[in-house]
Protein backbone atom coordinates (compact mmCIF):
# COMPACT_ATOMS: atom_id res chain seq x y z
CA UNK A 1 0.00 0.00 0.00
CA UNK A 2 1.04 3.79 -1.04
CA UNK A 3 0.16 5.61 2.12
CA UNK A 4 0.38 8.60 0.64
CA UNK A 5 -1.78 7.45 -2.44
CA UNK A 6 -4.38 6.18 -0.24
CA UNK A 7 -4.93 8.83 1.71
CA UNK A 8 -5.40 11.12 -1.27
CA UNK A 9 -7.89 8.70 -2.87
CA UNK A 10 -9.84 8.73 0.13
CA UNK A 11 -9.69 12.30 0.56
CA UNK A 12 -11.35 13.03 -2.88
CA UNK A 13 -14.01 10.46 -2.56
CA UNK A 14 -15.05 12.45 0.43
CA UNK A 15 -14.59 15.72 -0.86
CA UNK A 16 -16.44 14.87 -3.65
CA UNK A 17 -19.35 13.33 -0.96
CA UNK A 18 -19.26 16.50 0.61
CA UNK A 19 -19.83 18.43 -2.17
CA UNK A 20 -22.75 16.66 -3.28
CA UNK A 21 -24.16 16.48 0.54
CA UNK A 22 -23.84 20.30 1.32
CA UNK A 23 -26.23 23.20 -0.07
CA UNK A 24 -24.85 25.28 -3.03
CA UNK A 25 -23.31 28.52 -2.61
CA UNK A 26 -26.36 29.76 -4.31
CA UNK A 27 -29.32 28.45 -1.69
CA UNK A 28 -31.00 30.63 -0.21
CA UNK A 29 -29.48 32.09 2.67
CA UNK A 30 -26.55 32.22 0.73
CA UNK A 31 -24.17 33.97 3.14
CA UNK A 32 -24.64 30.58 5.27
CA UNK A 33 -23.89 27.88 2.56
CA UNK A 34 -20.85 30.33 1.27
CA UNK A 35 -19.44 30.12 4.80
CA UNK A 36 -19.74 26.05 5.49
CA UNK A 37 -18.58 25.37 2.01
CA UNK A 38 -15.86 27.93 2.65
CA UNK A 39 -14.42 26.10 6.06
CA UNK A 40 -15.66 22.63 4.42
CA UNK A 41 -13.46 22.75 1.65
CA UNK A 42 -10.25 24.73 2.96
CA UNK A 43 -7.61 22.03 2.88
CA UNK A 44 -8.38 19.38 5.80
CA UNK A 45 -6.57 15.99 5.60
CA UNK A 46 -10.47 13.93 6.30
CA UNK A 47 -8.39 11.83 8.24
CA UNK A 48 -11.47 11.18 10.36
CA UNK A 49 -13.77 10.07 7.75
CA UNK A 50 -10.93 8.26 6.07
CA UNK A 51 -10.84 6.09 9.32
CA UNK A 52 -14.06 5.47 9.23
CA UNK A 53 -14.05 3.94 5.54
CA UNK A 54 -10.66 1.92 6.30
CA UNK A 55 -12.71 0.76 9.63
CA UNK A 56 -15.43 -0.64 8.22
CA UNK A 57 -13.13 -2.13 5.73
CA UNK A 58 -11.08 -3.72 8.43
CA UNK A 59 -14.01 -5.78 10.20
CA UNK A 60 -14.77 -7.28 6.10
CA UNK A 61 -17.65 -4.29 4.46
CA UNK A 62 -17.57 -1.86 2.28
CA UNK A 63 -16.50 1.81 2.41
CA UNK A 64 -19.07 2.83 0.10
CA UNK A 65 -21.62 1.96 2.65
CA UNK A 66 -20.46 4.37 5.19
CA UNK A 67 -19.59 7.71 3.60
CA UNK A 68 -22.62 9.52 4.73
CA UNK A 69 -21.20 8.53 8.11
CA UNK A 70 -17.76 9.38 6.86
CA UNK A 71 -19.03 13.00 6.07
CA UNK A 72 -20.42 13.60 9.28
CA UNK A 73 -17.84 13.38 11.24
CA UNK A 74 -16.25 15.90 8.80
CA UNK A 75 -19.27 18.15 8.99
CA UNK A 76 -19.08 18.00 13.27
CA UNK A 77 -14.77 17.81 13.17
CA UNK A 78 -15.06 21.07 11.06
CA UNK A 79 -17.62 22.61 13.48
CA UNK A 80 -15.60 22.33 15.96
CA UNK A 81 -12.91 24.26 14.76
CA UNK A 82 -14.93 27.46 13.50
CA UNK A 83 -16.16 27.71 17.07
CA UNK A 84 -12.52 26.92 18.51
CA UNK A 85 -11.18 29.44 15.82
CA UNK A 86 -13.37 32.16 17.60
CA UNK A 87 -13.03 35.25 19.39
CA UNK A 88 -13.84 33.99 22.89
CA UNK A 89 -12.11 30.74 22.53
CA UNK A 90 -8.54 30.63 20.74
CA UNK A 91 -9.21 33.66 18.95
CA UNK A 92 -7.32 32.78 15.53
CA UNK A 93 -6.75 34.44 12.31
CA UNK A 94 -5.60 31.63 10.28
CA UNK A 95 -6.57 28.03 10.06
CA UNK A 96 -4.80 26.04 7.38
CA UNK A 97 -3.30 28.79 5.77
CA UNK A 98 -6.39 30.72 5.38
CA UNK A 99 -8.36 33.05 6.90
CA UNK A 100 -10.25 31.60 9.83
CA UNK A 101 -14.22 31.36 9.05
CA UNK A 102 -15.32 34.52 11.44
CA UNK A 103 -12.57 36.52 10.28
CA UNK A 104 -13.94 36.19 6.46
CA UNK A 105 -17.72 35.87 7.38
CA UNK A 106 -17.92 37.72 10.98
CA UNK A 107 -18.53 35.95 14.23
CA UNK A 108 -22.12 35.68 13.98
CA UNK A 109 -22.48 33.53 10.71
CA UNK A 110 -18.91 31.15 11.86
CA UNK A 111 -20.93 31.04 14.75
CA UNK A 112 -24.49 30.21 12.88
CA UNK A 113 -22.19 27.56 10.64
CA UNK A 114 -20.97 25.49 13.28
CA UNK A 115 -24.08 25.17 14.77
CA UNK A 116 -25.53 24.41 11.18
CA UNK A 117 -22.87 21.72 10.48
CA UNK A 118 -23.28 19.99 13.78
CA UNK A 119 -26.80 19.66 12.80
CA UNK A 120 -26.51 18.71 9.39
CA UNK A 121 -23.93 15.64 10.54
CA UNK A 122 -26.85 14.08 12.33
CA UNK A 123 -29.13 14.88 9.78
CA UNK A 124 -27.33 13.25 7.10
CA UNK A 125 -25.98 10.06 9.07
CA UNK A 126 -29.92 9.92 10.15
CA UNK A 127 -30.95 9.84 6.57
CA UNK A 128 -31.48 6.13 6.01
CA UNK A 129 -33.79 4.81 4.25
CA UNK A 130 -32.44 1.22 5.20
CA UNK A 131 -34.77 -0.35 7.69
CA UNK A 132 -32.38 -3.24 8.82
CA UNK A 133 -29.11 -0.87 9.71
CA UNK A 134 -31.71 1.33 11.67
CA UNK A 135 -30.67 0.15 14.72
CA UNK A 136 -26.95 0.55 14.15
CA UNK A 137 -27.65 3.52 12.34
CA UNK A 138 -28.89 4.68 16.16
CA UNK A 139 -25.79 3.40 17.91
CA UNK A 140 -23.27 5.30 15.89
CA UNK A 141 -25.89 8.49 15.93
CA UNK A 142 -25.32 8.12 19.71
CA UNK A 143 -21.54 7.20 20.16
CA UNK A 144 -20.81 10.01 18.49
CA UNK A 145 -23.07 12.91 20.00
CA UNK A 146 -21.47 11.38 23.54
CA UNK A 147 -18.22 11.56 22.05
CA UNK A 148 -18.57 15.49 21.11
CA UNK A 149 -20.42 16.60 24.70
CA UNK A 150 -19.66 17.39 27.95
CA UNK A 151 -18.17 13.82 28.69
CA UNK A 152 -16.11 14.09 25.48
CA UNK A 153 -14.87 17.04 22.88
CA UNK A 154 -16.43 20.03 24.21
CA UNK A 155 -15.56 19.02 28.01
CA UNK A 156 -12.07 18.48 27.25
CA UNK A 157 -12.15 22.70 25.30
CA UNK A 158 -13.59 23.74 28.41
CA UNK A 159 -10.77 21.98 30.12
CA UNK A 160 -8.26 23.63 28.08
CA UNK A 161 -9.66 26.92 28.26
CA UNK A 162 -9.18 26.35 31.79
CA UNK A 163 -6.00 25.80 31.42
CA UNK A 164 -4.98 28.70 29.49
CA UNK A 165 -1.91 30.53 31.04
CA UNK A 166 -2.20 27.94 34.55
CA UNK A 167 0.27 25.35 35.30
CA UNK A 168 -1.40 21.72 35.00
CA UNK A 169 -0.07 18.49 35.84
CA UNK A 170 0.05 16.00 33.27
CA UNK A 171 -3.29 13.74 34.06
CA UNK A 172 -4.98 17.24 33.17
CA UNK A 173 -3.29 17.45 29.80
CA UNK A 174 -4.41 13.60 29.09
CA UNK A 175 -8.08 14.36 29.86
CA UNK A 176 -7.55 17.68 27.56
CA UNK A 177 -6.10 15.73 24.87
CA UNK A 178 -8.00 12.09 25.39
CA UNK A 179 -11.70 14.04 25.22
CA UNK A 180 -10.88 17.42 22.59
CA UNK A 181 -9.28 14.83 20.01
CA UNK A 182 -9.52 11.59 20.59
CA UNK A 183 -12.55 10.76 21.56
CA UNK A 184 -14.08 11.99 18.22
CA UNK A 185 -11.11 9.54 16.23
CA UNK A 186 -12.27 6.63 18.64
CA UNK A 187 -16.14 6.92 17.67
CA UNK A 188 -14.97 7.28 13.93
CA UNK A 189 -13.30 4.33 14.18
CA UNK A 190 -15.49 2.60 16.47
CA UNK A 191 -18.67 3.56 13.91
CA UNK A 192 -17.17 2.00 10.97
CA UNK A 193 -17.23 -1.33 12.23
CA UNK A 194 -20.42 -1.29 14.22
CA UNK A 195 -21.88 -0.45 10.62
CA UNK A 196 -20.89 -3.77 9.55
CA UNK A 197 -21.68 -5.89 13.30
CA UNK A 198 -18.46 -6.02 14.51
CA UNK A 199 -17.60 -8.75 16.79
CA UNK A 200 -17.23 -7.65 20.40
CA UNK A 201 -13.68 -8.72 20.35
CA UNK A 202 -12.95 -6.61 16.67
CA UNK A 203 -14.60 -3.70 19.07
CA UNK A 204 -12.50 -3.90 21.63
CA UNK A 205 -9.12 -4.53 19.97
CA UNK A 206 -10.22 -1.08 17.25
CA UNK A 207 -11.27 1.23 20.64
CA UNK A 208 -7.53 0.49 22.15
CA UNK A 209 -5.98 0.79 18.71
CA UNK A 210 -7.90 4.66 18.54
CA UNK A 211 -7.11 5.46 21.76
CA UNK A 212 -3.59 5.03 21.28
CA UNK A 213 -3.86 6.36 17.79
CA UNK A 214 -6.10 9.61 19.16
CA UNK A 215 -3.50 10.17 21.78
CA UNK A 216 -0.62 9.83 19.04
CA UNK A 217 -2.61 12.75 17.26
CA UNK A 218 -2.91 15.35 19.31
CA UNK A 219 0.53 14.96 20.69
CA UNK A 220 2.27 15.07 16.99
CA UNK A 221 0.35 17.82 16.76
CA UNK A 222 2.03 19.58 19.65
CA UNK A 223 4.91 19.18 17.82
CA UNK A 224 4.20 20.61 15.06
CA UNK A 225 2.59 23.48 16.20
CA UNK A 226 5.97 24.18 17.72
CA UNK A 227 8.27 23.10 15.28
CA UNK A 228 6.29 23.67 12.33
CA UNK A 229 6.37 26.03 9.39
CA UNK A 230 3.29 28.41 8.64
CA UNK A 231 3.38 27.38 5.12
CA UNK A 232 2.86 23.32 5.78
CA UNK A 233 0.57 23.71 9.07
CA UNK A 234 -1.15 27.10 7.76
CA UNK A 235 -1.11 28.74 11.59
CA UNK A 236 1.56 31.04 13.12
CA UNK A 237 4.21 28.89 14.59
CA UNK A 238 3.92 28.41 18.39
CA UNK A 239 0.56 29.50 18.23
CA UNK A 240 -0.19 27.57 21.29
CA UNK A 241 2.57 29.41 23.12
CA UNK A 242 1.12 32.41 22.51
CA UNK A 243 -2.25 30.83 24.10
CA UNK A 244 -0.33 29.58 26.79
CA UNK A 245 -1.72 25.94 25.77
CA UNK A 246 -0.53 23.45 27.91
CA UNK A 247 1.26 20.59 25.54
CA UNK A 248 2.87 18.07 25.74
CA UNK A 249 6.33 19.50 24.90
CA UNK A 250 6.05 22.28 27.27
CA UNK A 251 5.21 19.91 30.14
CA UNK A 252 7.66 16.84 29.49
CA UNK A 253 10.28 18.65 27.07
CA UNK A 254 10.41 17.69 23.58
CA UNK A 255 12.74 14.28 24.01
CA UNK A 256 10.68 12.99 26.33
CA UNK A 257 7.74 13.83 24.43
CA UNK A 258 8.87 12.23 21.18
CA UNK A 259 9.62 8.64 23.12
CA UNK A 260 5.81 8.82 24.12
CA UNK A 261 5.02 9.33 20.55
CA UNK A 262 7.11 6.73 19.52
CA UNK A 263 5.47 4.29 22.47
CA UNK A 264 2.22 5.05 21.38
CA UNK A 265 2.49 4.48 17.70
CA UNK A 266 4.28 1.01 18.51
CA UNK A 267 1.48 0.36 20.82
CA UNK A 268 -0.69 1.16 17.49
CA UNK A 269 0.81 -1.02 15.34
CA UNK A 270 1.23 -4.12 17.18
CA UNK A 271 -3.26 -3.84 18.23
CA UNK A 272 -3.04 -3.11 14.17
CA UNK A 273 -1.11 -6.41 13.45
CA UNK A 274 -3.99 -8.49 14.68
CA UNK A 275 -6.10 -7.76 11.72
CA UNK A 276 -3.59 -9.10 9.56
CA UNK A 277 -3.91 -7.85 5.37
CA UNK A 278 -6.83 -5.80 6.47
CA UNK A 279 -5.25 -3.66 8.91
CA UNK A 280 -2.65 -2.65 6.65
CA UNK A 281 -3.76 0.88 6.46
CA UNK A 282 -4.30 1.01 10.15
CA UNK A 283 -0.45 -0.24 10.43
CA UNK A 284 0.75 1.77 8.36
CA UNK A 285 -0.73 5.43 10.00
CA UNK A 286 0.78 5.73 13.52
CA UNK A 287 4.51 6.55 11.40
CA UNK A 288 3.05 8.24 9.21
CA UNK A 289 1.54 10.67 11.57
CA UNK A 290 4.97 10.98 13.61
CA UNK A 291 6.86 12.43 10.58
CA UNK A 292 4.07 14.43 8.96
CA UNK A 293 4.56 17.50 8.22
CA UNK A 294 0.49 18.49 7.97
CA UNK B 1 -59.96 20.31 30.73
CA UNK B 2 -58.35 23.08 32.52
CA UNK B 3 -55.19 24.16 30.36
CA UNK B 4 -53.61 26.03 32.70
CA UNK B 5 -53.76 22.87 35.21
CA UNK B 6 -52.34 20.95 31.71
CA UNK B 7 -50.21 22.82 31.36
CA UNK B 8 -48.35 23.27 34.71
CA UNK B 9 -48.57 19.15 35.15
CA UNK B 10 -46.63 18.75 32.34
CA UNK B 11 -44.06 21.18 32.51
CA UNK B 12 -43.24 19.52 36.35
CA UNK B 13 -42.98 16.08 34.12
CA UNK B 14 -40.56 17.79 31.46
CA UNK B 15 -38.57 19.32 34.34
CA UNK B 16 -37.99 16.59 36.43
CA UNK B 17 -37.03 14.65 33.54
CA UNK B 18 -34.78 16.84 32.46
CA UNK B 19 -32.86 17.19 35.53
CA UNK B 20 -32.42 13.51 35.23
CA UNK B 21 -31.34 13.33 32.17
CA UNK B 22 -28.50 16.64 32.77
CA UNK B 23 -25.39 15.69 34.85
CA UNK B 24 -24.67 17.55 37.57
CA UNK B 25 -23.54 20.63 38.29
CA UNK B 26 -20.76 18.41 40.18
CA UNK B 27 -19.73 16.76 37.50
CA UNK B 28 -16.52 17.66 36.24
CA UNK B 29 -15.69 19.95 34.29
CA UNK B 30 -17.91 21.63 36.63
CA UNK B 31 -18.31 24.77 34.66
CA UNK B 32 -20.22 23.92 31.61
CA UNK B 33 -22.58 21.62 33.31
CA UNK B 34 -23.74 24.69 35.42
CA UNK B 35 -24.23 26.76 32.55
CA UNK B 36 -26.09 24.24 31.07
CA UNK B 37 -28.44 23.52 34.01
CA UNK B 38 -28.78 27.66 34.57
CA UNK B 39 -30.36 27.86 31.28
CA UNK B 40 -32.56 24.96 31.12
CA UNK B 41 -33.96 25.70 34.49
CA UNK B 42 -34.45 29.48 34.29
CA UNK B 43 -38.20 29.18 33.81
CA UNK B 44 -39.02 27.61 30.07
CA UNK B 45 -42.57 26.69 29.66
CA UNK B 46 -41.76 23.90 27.90
CA UNK B 47 -44.25 24.37 25.18
CA UNK B 48 -42.46 22.45 22.95
CA UNK B 49 -41.74 19.46 24.74
CA UNK B 50 -45.58 19.36 25.99
CA UNK B 51 -46.12 19.56 21.69
CA UNK B 52 -44.28 16.49 21.37
CA UNK B 53 -46.37 14.50 24.74
CA UNK B 54 -49.26 15.87 23.27
CA UNK B 55 -49.05 14.99 19.21
CA UNK B 56 -48.49 11.51 20.65
CA UNK B 57 -51.77 10.95 22.75
CA UNK B 58 -53.52 12.80 19.46
CA UNK B 59 -52.49 9.44 17.72
CA UNK B 60 -53.16 7.28 20.67
CA UNK B 61 -50.42 6.79 21.85
CA UNK B 62 -48.64 7.60 25.52
CA UNK B 63 -46.92 10.35 26.69
CA UNK B 64 -44.12 8.44 28.81
CA UNK B 65 -42.58 6.77 25.85
CA UNK B 66 -41.59 10.31 23.57
CA UNK B 67 -40.39 11.66 26.57
CA UNK B 68 -36.73 11.62 25.37
CA UNK B 69 -38.07 13.29 22.50
CA UNK B 70 -39.37 15.97 24.33
CA UNK B 71 -36.58 16.68 26.35
CA UNK B 72 -33.99 16.42 23.23
CA UNK B 73 -36.30 18.93 21.85
CA UNK B 74 -35.91 21.12 25.03
CA UNK B 75 -32.17 21.22 24.81
CA UNK B 76 -32.46 22.22 20.99
CA UNK B 77 -34.40 25.15 21.94
CA UNK B 78 -32.75 25.66 24.81
CA UNK B 79 -29.42 25.92 22.64
CA UNK B 80 -30.95 28.26 20.19
CA UNK B 81 -31.44 30.62 22.56
CA UNK B 82 -27.88 30.97 24.21
CA UNK B 83 -26.38 31.20 20.78
CA UNK B 84 -29.50 33.97 19.57
CA UNK B 85 -28.18 36.23 22.77
CA UNK B 86 -24.67 36.17 22.72
CA UNK B 87 -22.87 39.72 21.84
CA UNK B 88 -22.30 38.57 18.29
CA UNK B 89 -26.13 37.87 17.54
CA UNK B 90 -29.03 39.71 19.70
CA UNK B 91 -26.82 40.75 22.77
CA UNK B 92 -29.49 40.36 25.38
CA UNK B 93 -28.29 40.74 28.66
CA UNK B 94 -31.56 39.33 29.88
CA UNK B 95 -33.77 36.97 29.08
CA UNK B 96 -37.10 35.67 31.25
CA UNK B 97 -36.05 38.10 33.73
CA UNK B 98 -32.66 36.44 34.29
CA UNK B 99 -28.77 37.58 32.95
CA UNK B 100 -28.35 35.27 29.85
CA UNK B 101 -25.82 33.02 29.63
CA UNK B 102 -22.76 34.54 28.21
CA UNK B 103 -23.48 37.57 30.88
CA UNK B 104 -22.97 34.56 33.85
CA UNK B 105 -20.74 32.35 32.61
CA UNK B 106 -18.88 34.62 29.61
CA UNK B 107 -18.92 34.32 25.98
CA UNK B 108 -16.57 31.15 25.16
CA UNK B 109 -18.57 28.82 27.90
CA UNK B 110 -21.93 30.00 26.78
CA UNK B 111 -20.68 28.68 22.81
CA UNK B 112 -19.96 25.71 24.14
CA UNK B 113 -22.93 25.05 26.63
CA UNK B 114 -24.81 25.84 23.16
CA UNK B 115 -23.17 23.18 21.28
CA UNK B 116 -23.37 20.50 24.50
CA UNK B 117 -27.10 21.30 24.38
CA UNK B 118 -27.86 20.61 20.90
CA UNK B 119 -24.94 17.63 20.87
CA UNK B 120 -27.04 16.17 23.72
CA UNK B 121 -30.46 16.64 21.89
CA UNK B 122 -29.48 13.96 19.59
CA UNK B 123 -27.16 12.01 22.14
CA UNK B 124 -30.72 11.62 24.53
CA UNK B 125 -33.16 10.76 21.73
CA UNK B 126 -30.63 7.99 20.09
CA UNK B 127 -30.69 6.38 23.37
CA UNK B 128 -32.99 3.93 22.67
CA UNK B 129 -32.94 0.20 23.37
CA UNK B 130 -35.78 -1.06 21.34
CA UNK B 131 -35.09 -2.27 18.10
CA UNK B 132 -38.68 -2.20 16.59
CA UNK B 133 -38.74 1.55 16.81
CA UNK B 134 -35.29 2.28 15.49
CA UNK B 135 -36.53 3.44 11.58
CA UNK B 136 -38.93 5.58 13.53
CA UNK B 137 -36.27 7.05 15.79
CA UNK B 138 -34.02 8.05 12.70
CA UNK B 139 -36.71 9.96 11.10
CA UNK B 140 -37.23 11.92 14.09
CA UNK B 141 -33.63 12.56 14.60
CA UNK B 142 -33.69 13.24 10.75
CA UNK B 143 -36.80 15.62 10.63
CA UNK B 144 -35.97 17.68 13.69
CA UNK B 145 -32.30 18.04 12.65
CA UNK B 146 -33.83 19.72 9.05
CA UNK B 147 -35.87 21.96 11.07
CA UNK B 148 -32.95 23.10 13.08
CA UNK B 149 -30.68 23.54 10.15
CA UNK B 150 -29.95 26.27 7.65
CA UNK B 151 -33.29 25.33 5.50
CA UNK B 152 -34.89 25.62 8.87
CA UNK B 153 -34.27 27.67 12.31
CA UNK B 154 -30.74 28.56 11.00
CA UNK B 155 -31.78 29.71 8.08
CA UNK B 156 -34.10 31.98 9.86
CA UNK B 157 -31.87 33.40 12.10
CA UNK B 158 -29.73 34.15 9.33
CA UNK B 159 -31.95 36.25 7.65
CA UNK B 160 -33.39 37.26 10.53
CA UNK B 161 -29.64 38.95 11.48
CA UNK B 162 -29.29 40.03 7.41
CA UNK B 163 -32.65 42.10 8.30
CA UNK B 164 -31.98 44.66 10.79
CA UNK B 165 -32.10 47.85 10.18
CA UNK B 166 -33.72 47.36 7.11
CA UNK B 167 -36.91 47.58 5.34
CA UNK B 168 -37.79 44.36 4.67
CA UNK B 169 -41.11 43.02 2.58
CA UNK B 170 -44.03 40.62 4.25
CA UNK B 171 -42.53 37.54 2.42
CA UNK B 172 -39.17 37.81 4.31
CA UNK B 173 -40.67 38.29 7.32
CA UNK B 174 -42.94 35.11 6.91
CA UNK B 175 -39.77 33.27 5.97
CA UNK B 176 -38.11 34.82 8.97
CA UNK B 177 -40.95 33.38 10.84
CA UNK B 178 -41.96 30.22 9.68
CA UNK B 179 -37.88 28.98 9.71
CA UNK B 180 -36.59 30.37 12.90
CA UNK B 181 -39.68 29.48 14.95
CA UNK B 182 -42.43 27.75 13.32
CA UNK B 183 -40.16 25.29 12.11
CA UNK B 184 -39.10 23.45 15.46
CA UNK B 185 -42.46 23.48 16.55
CA UNK B 186 -43.68 22.03 13.20
CA UNK B 187 -41.20 19.10 14.11
CA UNK B 188 -41.81 18.69 17.77
CA UNK B 189 -45.38 17.77 16.81
CA UNK B 190 -44.71 15.47 13.71
CA UNK B 191 -42.25 13.88 15.95
CA UNK B 192 -44.75 12.72 18.53
CA UNK B 193 -47.29 11.60 15.89
CA UNK B 194 -44.63 9.89 13.87
CA UNK B 195 -42.72 7.65 17.13
CA UNK B 196 -47.07 6.05 17.34
CA UNK B 197 -47.14 5.52 13.32
CA UNK B 198 -49.27 8.21 13.11
CA UNK B 199 -51.15 7.57 9.43
CA UNK B 200 -50.17 9.51 6.44
CA UNK B 201 -54.01 11.82 6.46
CA UNK B 202 -53.11 12.33 10.77
CA UNK B 203 -49.68 14.05 9.76
CA UNK B 204 -50.74 15.99 7.23
CA UNK B 205 -53.52 17.13 9.49
CA UNK B 206 -51.13 17.74 11.97
CA UNK B 207 -48.44 19.62 10.23
CA UNK B 208 -50.73 21.96 8.99
CA UNK B 209 -52.05 22.81 12.56
CA UNK B 210 -48.09 22.77 13.36
CA UNK B 211 -47.91 25.92 10.36
CA UNK B 212 -50.55 27.76 11.74
CA UNK B 213 -49.41 27.69 15.42
CA UNK B 214 -45.97 28.43 14.57
CA UNK B 215 -46.42 31.49 12.88
CA UNK B 216 -49.23 31.99 15.75
CA UNK B 217 -46.42 31.64 17.89
CA UNK B 218 -44.00 34.02 17.02
CA UNK B 219 -46.53 36.71 16.17
CA UNK B 220 -48.04 36.58 19.71
CA UNK B 221 -44.08 37.04 20.85
CA UNK B 222 -43.94 39.79 18.32
CA UNK B 223 -46.77 41.52 20.56
CA UNK B 224 -45.63 40.92 23.56
CA UNK B 225 -42.40 42.16 23.16
CA UNK B 226 -43.97 45.38 22.02
CA UNK B 227 -46.65 45.53 24.45
CA UNK B 228 -45.69 43.31 27.31
CA UNK B 229 -44.10 44.13 30.62
CA UNK B 230 -40.38 42.91 31.90
CA UNK B 231 -41.78 41.30 34.60
CA UNK B 232 -44.05 39.27 32.71
CA UNK B 233 -41.50 38.13 29.67
CA UNK B 234 -37.94 38.98 31.50
CA UNK B 235 -36.46 40.94 29.01
CA UNK B 236 -36.90 44.64 28.35
CA UNK B 237 -39.71 45.70 26.84
CA UNK B 238 -39.27 46.63 23.28
CA UNK B 239 -36.06 44.55 22.88
CA UNK B 240 -36.97 43.95 19.13
CA UNK B 241 -37.44 47.32 18.16
CA UNK B 242 -33.91 48.18 19.77
CA UNK B 243 -32.59 45.63 17.64
CA UNK B 244 -34.66 47.26 14.48
CA UNK B 245 -35.52 43.45 14.08
CA UNK B 246 -38.34 43.18 11.65
CA UNK B 247 -42.07 42.10 13.34
CA UNK B 248 -45.12 42.00 12.16
CA UNK B 249 -45.95 44.68 14.24
CA UNK B 250 -43.86 47.02 12.49
CA UNK B 251 -44.65 46.27 9.20
CA UNK B 252 -48.55 45.75 9.40
CA UNK B 253 -49.27 47.40 12.36
CA UNK B 254 -50.91 46.57 14.92
CA UNK B 255 -54.69 45.73 14.94
CA UNK B 256 -53.62 44.23 11.40
CA UNK B 257 -51.50 41.71 13.30
CA UNK B 258 -54.29 40.87 15.96
CA UNK B 259 -56.33 39.90 13.23
CA UNK B 260 -53.87 37.65 11.78
CA UNK B 261 -53.49 36.03 14.68
CA UNK B 262 -56.95 35.38 15.12
CA UNK B 263 -57.70 33.79 12.24
CA UNK B 264 -54.83 31.83 12.45
CA UNK B 265 -55.91 30.97 15.61
CA UNK B 266 -59.65 30.20 13.87
CA UNK B 267 -57.92 27.83 11.27
CA UNK B 268 -55.76 25.99 13.96
CA UNK B 269 -58.48 25.11 16.28
CA UNK B 270 -60.80 24.15 13.02
CA UNK B 271 -57.76 21.32 12.26
CA UNK B 272 -57.55 20.56 16.15
CA UNK B 273 -61.35 19.98 15.93
CA UNK B 274 -60.82 16.87 13.65
CA UNK B 275 -59.52 14.96 16.01
CA UNK B 276 -62.18 14.67 18.33
CA UNK B 277 -61.85 14.66 21.79
CA UNK B 278 -58.34 13.43 21.42
CA UNK B 279 -57.57 16.90 20.10
CA UNK B 280 -58.73 19.11 23.21
CA UNK B 281 -55.31 20.39 24.18
CA UNK B 282 -54.39 21.10 20.77
CA UNK B 283 -57.73 23.07 20.71
CA UNK B 284 -58.06 25.02 23.28
CA UNK B 285 -54.11 26.32 23.14
CA UNK B 286 -54.56 29.08 20.15
CA UNK B 287 -56.88 30.77 22.19
CA UNK B 288 -54.16 30.36 25.25
CA UNK B 289 -51.34 31.99 23.25
CA UNK B 290 -53.66 34.50 21.86
CA UNK B 291 -54.19 36.09 25.20
CA UNK B 292 -50.69 34.77 26.73
CA UNK B 293 -49.14 36.87 29.11
CA UNK B 294 -45.26 34.90 29.41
Amino acid sequence: MNLRQYLSERKAIIDESLDKLLPYDSEYPNIIHKSIRYSIFSGGKRIRPILVMASAETVGGSFQDVIPIACGVELIHTYSLIHDDLPALDNDNYRRGKLTNHKVFGEEIAILAGDALLTMAFEIISNEQNKVNSHKILQIINELARSCGTKGMIGGQVVDLESEGKQINISTLEYIHINKTAALINASIRAGAIYFDASEEQLNMLTKYAEKLGLLFQITDDLLDLEGDIKKIGKPVGSDIKNKKATYPRLCGIDKTYSIAHKLADEAKEIAGSFGEKGTFFNLLPDYLLTREF
